[in-house]
Order: structure tokens, then C-alpha cells, then sequence
């Protein structure tokens, strides 16, 4: 497949943290060295990656000096121009400190909080800098094991808090376009998040001062850790204009947080995400926020990259060719016959008699149309 | 404990279907008698029970004669009002028949959207009657096993037509006050439904054309069903204005749909709802939306009943005492002390210096607070 | 792919209850025209199916005349014959009446358990007139909501006097060869099973009187219903010498029993055990234990019949070019270079210094394994 | 409750590992300073426990000199001594070097499985020492993310071989009475662990040479990971004579590894876990295997100490009351009225006549005894 090797207009971005991972969990410490993020960006920029996303943390330390913040900033910026890629997020670190052990955004510590807000701040300032115009909000802490110490009402009313001084802050530095997004996960760290899914997202934001300036980048495997389909979930945030990102990943449902290569596993939902988005036309950048294996060692990180990179081109070519399956295209042809006109006006409707029993004989074709995208997934048609 | 005898301002209610439920389930026909709704209605009345949810079709087969369909809302009329009961919800059976086998408000066939909206009039019709102000809608068969044959975008637009069209038809009918509910559930019997979860819902009902008369009527074992904490769940509804109804009941997480005796699982979750509504004097009725065992013979239904009812005045008790425990509330105090003062300006917060590792050492006592709630609910406190 | 056609060497079966599935569920009623058992023996037969598997119930409903009996048995048997096909596992129906609502085996009820005794030796006694040497006992009700009305040892206890009784019928009516298996199932119909996976019932088996006449038939949809590997339980079985038979489906995991078409689901675990079982020359019958969607008419199940062999065929042929893939093959190679010698003897081992970190610097490529094989999946190589 | 206070004769059992867990997860570092293992032992000690359990190397590092070992053993079996205490079970922790990362028994690596083997014998000596007689092996990398690397049943060989030989080490060494344990998890660190659950390593010991010698330790909140009845899980290991250990915790279900509190989630479960226990008369150690929430500071880790105690009392004291409620156990025996008498012969059995729907109408009072249940626990019965 000559299309496999990724290009610029492809989109294609990965979170510094991805290949700064390394490679400890729960159970056992790092099996990677550590890696420059500067380094990350030139690499990244080899192998035909177009955009960057990181927490500001991940490119300049909490108590870096004036002038190494500045250098940093310079340095990232100058190997993004000379690969011609872009930065398309900066978020900040909240969850790692103990400080913010119980929550960043709703901690019952107001100084918490606005150490919180600070950061963001730090973040949106230097993604300014960077040419970035997102902060994607994934707060990782807000949330609890049990809701004895505090009351989810009070948790949603700071969360909303939270959001609109930021976007106070956006608006008070004159930061044009500059956007927030929340990033939803339903557990882990904590017991149970605050605003587990796309969903709850949008919930909340149509409570916000600003809601048109707050979106949504959806992570497939947040999806799938509750057991949900990843593509209705992107596809919400699609139809609410809402997609404000996508992050790409793989993971088995429900289970401890996987963060796998995208296309490591279910293939058809992965495709139908594939298909949404293309089909859509959606422009944003296609973000592969995950990580290697822990057994992969500091090279096979790049084998994870090109994983990532070359599933999605796969995927989006089988895409066109489901477009353009005779048969597929026959089928969805027929089922939308019926599709027909607006509903009556409700005084018609109200007297109308439907032949129940001939409406429900009408032939729907889901075992051969979902056999046939399985084929076509598998390459045998 | 004698206040466990419910009275009719303790608010319950049940769905007639919980009762009329015969026990028959995928691998095994009824083992129970069918019983009257009217009866149904008598019998609650007689336990002390306030209110009832229907599905319009429980009450009125369709096929009724007109002549049938008004002596049946008559007797259930004078039913209620013998018991000081009320109708506190009507909706419609848009998935048992086949012809909603793909969906109802989501068929891509029109004549099915237009039967599926004809037969929600017919329930709002029949609520009008009724002294009811809610049509609550579970849509059952709206979802999908694949996405090959539909887009999710699509359903979404037509579960936005739906809902607008049904608004459209209480305005027009002069029906002042009366309201549509959304009742969100992850799958089953779809592979997986289209709005699976509260979140879900208050993000489509933001994109009506009068999002203000559309809420959501959470059940408990749905959000269990997506591994949700249920008084997350309850509380986003809550805290956007948008608890129309609850439906209290119980469930193993991500399994089938058991709907179990309100009790009988996650007695810490269950007690974190009642006191999230007690405290937030949310006056809806307490519905009850849960079946017998299949075990259970038709006497043995009104064990399932009682039990349900007793549960909840058992854990409406025990906020009380949350509430009242010395020990219990000095430490919540303890925790809010911090949580002082608004979010200073941000061209001040900029510039603060906070000592982390200060912040950091605050104790947080969740072991404790935790273990005292499971230790009052144990009553051993 | 010409060998997408289905030939009676490649030992396909279906159990004849997954075509006389009529589509109903807990939330509606029947879909599909009843179809009588004889012509779905003549109907698979006529597509290249080579074995059926049944409950005896499926065959002779309770109740039959020894005349109807035999002649059902007598018809079964030609149709069988005309086709050149098997009768590879009749099991019985002791979970759909009443009777047996709090299980078969493990009711407290010393006479249900008879009944149940009965109604797997009236299966065992037809099976024999078929030419079949296995019973498969997946008993369904034997689970609970509660552990209150019974204790687990008590259901353990009665699980093996069953078998055992079973075991002892076989011997005393001197049927050769005729061996036992169970079908292990996490949960629905009843809250929890006892003995939900392939490991419980081993561990079980292994208490029986005659345990090497006691095997396993898993089913690939029972094993994602507990969230586990599905190849690695196949494998255990395998592995022990207890895979007796097999049931091919998909399901999403973690959620009601969806019974899907083979191949609809996680087209990688599917991959798995179709190489597990090739690459270990298992004969057994690949059985098909699924039913099409509720939305499928009668004619769809034809072609969910065909769906679930081709994948079958499309798999095996996928497993064939994994084991001739020049670079899989050689990591595969490279992987087990160090796997060199047995344990050293224990006093050696004793005083044996390792270099921790040189070991741990061996690169293991899975990354690059898992995307060649989602590649080799996907078709592009 | 004066029985809430702990007493050796409790037979209460921490892990070292517990203790000193100092509150890091993947999304951030450790919130507690360390704790010495020895003063773990003694601060246990003062607050009633009976029994520790260790990894090896929680109490003597990796590359300690012969001395320091000797010490180390020496100091810590002089606490126990002082305190009348006991250790009952010594581990290794061959998962957390990255030497260990594709599997400790099951590493390709013939010298890694070496390694693995020689930390066990480490254990097994210092157990010896310590005057303890098991050890229970948790290998936690034993697993995959796919299975593309390495076969189930090359897995399952390998995990035969290194028990038998680690049985063989016991036997050489003339460790009389000296056992082994499996402790079973089903996924985490690992995509999918080999033999998830108690079942599955049923299954495996009954293929190892001296299968007698090899038992269980289950971990409830393992069993809950896999979604499965925790309960059942102990059950199945006591009834086959393999409950060697148990380790109490608390855990959400299908979600990552919590460790929570015992007590903190699920008191129905929990209770009929203790209930199992106590009335089998199992005299095993009370193991915790838990750890504080990430929130706790070193103090609260005693809260957390005390809670898991206190809960099992509670527990302990709410079986007393359900042995001894006269409705509850006059419905069990109801209940149990028609386990009378042994299987008829078969060939009695085989021409009796039931009356299906007569022995269907015996009422079951599930409802009833599950409510009594749940309200006996809330404590107002």
C-alpha cells in the first residue's frame, strides 16, 4: 500500500507525553531511558507527523527560570517550523503533584484551586507563543472513591467555575480563538471521574457562561474504559459541534486504562470512527495519544509511532472502499427508500392507520451488511 | 423502625409494567399469572404507594376500541382518586412490536418514525386525561448491533426531530406545563443505544428547539449497566435542572439488565442518592422501576414491593443521622475550611507563589469519613 | 477466495436451536416464523454444514408419544444421512419452565433435580439412537440473585452428584464412549452462575468420581461475557485434554448475552483461537452457537449462517499465511532463541548470579508483532 | 459494638506491602513517605493483628549482603516474637524489574524464568526461617497484550514446570509441610493475565505433579475485576481443600485494580464472604490486601488499618444475628423441606412422572430472604 507513509496533510499529531512515556505503571518502575522533549518534536517531525500536543510541564518543569522557560519555548518552536509542523494543544499537568491528589478544578481547597487555574494560565500563554489556539482539560484527580467528603453538586458548580475564568482569561488577555476543551474519563485515577464521557461534557458545558468557546476532545479508549461505542461518542461531539480534537487509541473495554496503539484492537470501530470523520470531512488533526508497551524498549517506540500512523491510512482507504462497494452501497440504498418526506402534521397523524404487520416485514440486511464491512475490513473484498 | 410504613408524602411510585411483569426472560416463558392494571393500581394504593408510571399500552391494548380506551382511563381514573394516587408519567411501547424492531424515533423509515411519534401522542393524550404532566420516553430499539447500516449522525437527527415534533404537538394541543423526559440506558436490547447515559441526553436535549420542557428520568440500573456512578449520574441531571423523574432500583454493574428490588445491591450508592435528593428537597416522585425475581411467585410481588419501599425509608433515616453525626460532620467542616474566598483576579493570580508541598500535607481523612459511612449504615453508629 | 465454500471436511456445526431462534428478547416478541427442526437439518446440510448439535427438546418436545418419539429420531437420522452429516452433542432444555426457575442440578428440591437427571438422560438415550457421542450440559438456572437462600457448597456439591449420576447412567446402559461435557457461562439468566469459565468447571471436573470422562465446551461469547481472553480459554481446555467441543459467536464484552454471528466481533481474539485450534490439529466440530439479530427475517438467517462459516474459512486462511510470513516468523524465531535448556538443578541455581539489566535489555518487538498482525488481518500483506 | 476491637485470636493478617504502598500511580508519585518494614511489623503489633505476609524483598532488598539479610530476618522475627505474631505467607515480587516485564515463570527467556525461580527459593527460604509455611505466588506479569508473541499453552507448560520445580526445590530441601499458593488476578498489569481467575488455577493444579501441594490465596477484589460473585470464587477453593490464604479487600467492579478498604464497596458481598468463612470453621489467616486511597497521608494509613478490621468484626458479629434470626432461618428451612433423600436409581428414575407445574409452585422466597438480609445488615432487624 504505497499510501501507508504519512504526509503532512494527513494531519497525523501525537502528545509529547506519548513517546516521553516511560514505560512504568502501578507495578513496576520506567524500562525506557528518558527522551528530550525536543528531540521528540525533530523525530516526530520525521516521520511525517504534522501537529504536537503536550502539557506545558512536559516541555518546561514546574520552577524552570524565566529565561529557560523563553529558550524551551523558542527551541520547540523553531523545530516545528523547520518541519513545518504545528502545536494544536497545550494542557497542564494537574494530576501528578499530591497537591492535587483530591482534584485540581474541584478540590475543597480554594488555593488548590487557583494553583490549578495558574496553570492552565501558564499552559494557554504558552500555547499563545507556540501558535497553539486549544487547552484540552483533562483533569485526571476530579473525582473521588467515595462521595462521603464531598457532594458531586459541589464538584460540577467548581468545575463550571473553573471554565468560565479560564475563559474569562482568554477573553481579559485578548487571546482571539483561543479555545477550551474537556477530555472525559470515566475512572482511574480516581474511583469515579466528574464527567465521564463525551456526554457529560456537553452536559455540563450548555451550562457554561460561554458554552460556543468550550469543546470536546474525545479519547477512544475513555470510550471504550465504559463500555461504550467510540464512534457514537465522537460522533456526538461532531453533531454538537463540539469536536474540538479526537485522540486515537485502542483499548479492551473495561478495564485499567491501556492507552494501546491505534488499531491494537477492534478494528470495526475503529473503522467506523475512521468513516465518521472522513466521511464528515473534519479537519482537525488525527492525535494518537497512547503508549508503547511497557516491554517496548526506547527503539520500538517508533514501531509504536508508524503502528499508530499507518492503522489509521489503512483504515481510512478501506473507508473509500466501502463508499464504493457496489453491493454495500446498494444495500444503504434500500434501506433508505423508505426515508421518505417529513412527518405529517400532527392533526393528520393522529388519525392515520399504519399496517403494523407490512411495515415490520420490510428486509433490513444487518447480517450481510455487517458481513460484508467485516470482509471488506479483512481484505477479501 | 416504625417510620418504614410508607405513607402517601413519602412520594412512591411504581410502573405498572414492574408489576404486570410475568418473569418470562430470554430463556424461559412466565412464571407468574398476568395481572389487571386497574388492579395493580388498587393493590399499590392499598401499600401506602402515591403514584404511577405506565406505558400507555399497559393500561390500553392497542387495537381498543375508543369505547374501551375511555372506560379503561375512567376506572383508572377513579382508581386513583379512591387511593389519592396520581398518574405521574405516560409513555408509549415503541420496541415490543416488531415493526420498531430497528429502531422507532431512528428507523429509516418514515411511516415507523411517524407510527412511533403517533403512538407517544396517543400516551400524552391519555397523560392529559390522566391529571399526568410527563411523557417520559425509553426508547428501547433505538441503537444498533453494527454502524454499517446507519449513521450515528443520522439518528441523532432524527432523535432531535422526534423530540421537537412531540413538543411541537403539547404545544399545539394547548397541553400548558406538560413535559417530555428522556430515560437513558448504555444497550440492551440494542447492542448499543443511541444516548446511553444522562450525559448523553442532556447533551442532545441542549441541541432542541425548547430544550427547557425536555428533562430526564435517570434510572439507577442503567447507569450501573455502563459501570456509572448512579448518583453522578442523578446529580448532573439534579444540578442542570433537568431530575424530571428517578427511577430507584438496583443492578449488578455491566451485566444484563437485572432490575432488582431498590436495595438489594450497592447499599453505600444507593444511600448516596437518597441523601443527594433528601438534602436537595427534590419533591418528584420516588418511581420504582424494577421487576420480581423470575423466582418470585405473583404473592411474592408484593414482598418485591414493600421491600422496595422499605428500603428507601431505611436510608432516608439513615441521612438523617449522616446529617446529625457529630463526628461525621465536624470532619466535612474540617475539610471545607480551605474552601474559602472566590478565584482571585487573574492578572493577580499570575503572579502568586504557592508552597505545594504546604498544600500538599492537608489531611483529607476519605479512610475515615468512608468507614464511618459504612459503619452508619451498618448501625453500628 | 475460493475457499470461502464450506465442505463437510471442515467440520462445521450449528446447534439447531440458533436457527430456530425466533428473535424475541426480554423487551419484545418473535420476528421470525417458526421453523421446523428436520428442514433446518436439510437447510444446513444443503450449504456444507457438516454436524448439528441440539437440545433434545429442540427435536421431541416434552410430552411426545414414543411413536412420535421414534419417528422424529427415525427422521432426523435420514435427513442426517442423506447429507453425510453428524449429530455431534445433544443436550437438554432444563432452564426455560418454571420448574426449574432456581436451577436444575442445584435446586434445593430433591425431585426437580430428578427431573432434570431425567430430562439429560432422555438426551443422552436419543443421542445414542443419533450416533452421538456427547452431552453438554449448560444448565442455565443454576446460579442465584442472592447467596442468602443458598450456599455456593451446596450448589457445588449437587453440581457433582449430577454429573456423577450422569457418569454412573452411562456406564450402567454401557454407552461406549459417550462422555459429558460442561458449558460454562458467567451470568444471565441468573445473576451469577456457578461455574462461570472454563477454569471453574476444571476445577470442578477434577473432583469427580471419573473426571477424564467429564470435558468442556466453551463458548467464545460466555468467555467475553466475564471480560476474559476467549483464545486463552479455549487453550486451557486444550491444554488439559477437555476440549470436548466448541462454540463459535461474538459478543461485546461485559454486557447481555448477544450471541453474534462468528466474525462480527474483535476480528483479532477470533484470529487467535482459529490458529489455536488449527495449529493444534484439533478435530472436533466447529460449531456455531450464535443467532441473528432480531432484526433478520427469516431469509437473513441464511445468510448469518454463511457469515459465520466464511469467516471461519476467511481465519483459517489468515493463520495460514501468519505461519508463512517471513518476518513474523523470524521475530517469532528471534523471541524464542533464549528459551534454551531446561531449570538448572536447584542447588545450582542457588548460588547462580544473573545481570538483571542485561536481561532486561533484550528486545521483544511486540509492538511490530501486533501491528503485523492487524496488517495481515487487515489484508495489506 | 465492644467486639470491634482486634484479637490475636482474630487471626488478622496484613501485607508488609500494604503498609509501606506509598500512594504512587501511573498519574503521579508517591503522596507518603517511606515506612520501614520493621516498624510496620511492630506498629501492626500494637493494634491487635495476629499475622504478616511479604514480598521477600519488602523486608530484605535486592543485593543485601548475607549479613544484612540475616539481620533483617532476625529483627523482624524478634518483633513478631515480642507481639505474639506470625508470618504466614513470604512472596517474591518478580514483576516490578523491567528483567521481568514479558513474565516472570513464562518469559521467553529460559534464564529470566531462572531468575523468577531463584527468587522464589529465596522466599521460600526466608519463609522457613520465619517460621511460615506457605508461598503464595502473584507472578503479575505473567500475561499479554497480544497474543501474536507467544502461545496460552506454551504459558500454561511453562507456569506447570516452574511450580513443579519450585514443589521439587520444597521437597529437596526437606521443607516438610512447606506449600505453595496461586493467586490469581485477570488482568492488570497485563492486558490479559494467564489463569484469571480461582477456577482457572484449579484447573492448572490439577495438572502438576504433586497437585496436593498446591493451593489458592483469592483476592476479592480480583474476583470482582473479572465481574465475578467473590463469594463463589472462595467457595469454589474451600470446597476443593485449597483455601490456603485469602486476601480482603474492596473493589468497583470492571475497572482498574482499587485495593480499596475491606468493607468499602459491596457489604452483601462481603458479608457472605465472611459468612462462608466463619461457618466452615476455616482457620486461615484474615488477610488484608489492600492499600489506603491515595488521599491518605502515613497517619490515615492506620485509619485504613483499622477499618479493614472493624468492617470484618461488624461482619463477623452480623453472621451470629443471621444464623440466629428465627425468619430467616425458618424460610431456609422451608426451603429446604424437599432435599430429601438420594437420587433414585436411573432405572426407577427413568420411568417416573412429574408434575412439572405442581413442583413449580413451590414459592422460593428469594425477595423476602434477600431484603431480611440487606435490612439485618443496615442493622434494624
Amino acid at each position: 500500500m504505497s499510501s501507508c507513509t504519512p504526509r503532512r496533510e494527513d494531519r497525523f499529531a501525537f502528545g509529547l507525553w506519548t513517546i516521553m512515556n516511560r514505560g512504568a505503571d502501578p507495578f513496576g518502575g520506567p524500562t525506557r531511558e528518558p527522551i528530550d522533549p525536543l528531540e521528540v518534536i525533530v523525530e516526530l517531525g520525521r516521520r511525517g507527523v504534522w501537529g504536537i500536543e503536550m502539557h506545558v510541564e512536559d516541555l518546561i518543569p514546574v520552577g524552570s527560570s524565566a529565561a529557560e522557560r523563553d529558550r524551551l519555548i523558542r527551541e520547540a518552536r523553531r523545530r516545528l517550523e523547520d518541519h513545518g509542523m504545528a502545536c494544536v494543544n497545550v494542557g497542564a499537568n494537574v494530576f501528578s503533584h499530591p497537591v492535587f491528589r483530591d482534584g485540581a478544578l474541584t478540590s475543597h481547597d480554594a488555593k488548590v484551586r487557583a494553583l490549578a487555574m495558574q496553570r492552565y494560565m501558564v499552559a494557554i500563554d504558552v500555547g499563545v507563543e507556540l501558535g497553539c489556539r486549544l487547552c484540552d482539560l483533562w483533569w485526571g484527580r476530579d473525582g473521588c472513591e467515595s462521595d462521603a467528603a464531598r457532594s458531586p453538586l459541589e464538584a460540577f458548580k467548581r468545575l463550571r467555575e473553573g471554565l468560565n475564568y479560564l475563559q474569562h482569561y482568554i477573553e481579559r488577555r485578548g487571546y482571539a480563538g483561543y479555545r477550551l476543551a474537556i477530555e472525559p474519563k470515566p475512572n482511574e485515577p480516581r474511583g469515579d471521574s466528574y464527567l465521564p464521557t463525551v456526554g457529560h461534557a456537553l452536559g455540563l458545558i450548555a451550562m457554561l457562561d460561554r458554552p460556543e468557546n468550550c469543546g470536546l476532545v474525545p479519547e477512544l479508549a475513555h470510550a471504550r474504559m465504559a463500555g461504550l461505542n467510540a464512534c457514537h461518542e465522537v460522533a456526538l461531539a461532531l453533531d454538537a459541534g463540539k469536536l474540538f480534537g479526537l485522540h486515537l487509541n485502542a483499548q479492551k473495554p473495561l478495564r485499567f486504562d491501556q492507552d494501546l496503539r491505534f488499531g491494537a484492537e477492534d478494528l470495526k470501530e475503529s473503522f467506523f470512527v475512521v468513516r465518521l470523520i472522513e466521511d464528515a470531512g473534519w479537519t482537525g488533526p488525527r492525535t494518537f495519544d497512547a503508549h508503547p508497551y511497557r516491554t517496548a524498549d526506547r527503539q520500538e517506540v517508533w514501531d509504536f509511532v508508524e503502528g499508530c500512523m499507518r492503522s489509521y491510512l489503512i483504515l481510512r482507504e478501506k473507508v473509500a472502499r466501502f463508499n464504493a462497494d457496489a453491493e454495500i452501497q446498494g444495500l444503504l440504498r434500500e434501506l433508505h427508500e423508505p426515508d421518505v418526506g417529513p412527518l405529517p402534521d400532527p392533526d393528520e397523524l393522529r388519525g392515520m392507520v399504519f399496517d403494523w404487520d407490512e411495515l415490520a416485514r420490510r428486509r433490513l440486511h444487518h447480517e450481510r451488511l455487517d458481513q460484508l464491512t467485516q470482509e471488506l475490513l479483512l481484505g477479501v473484498r
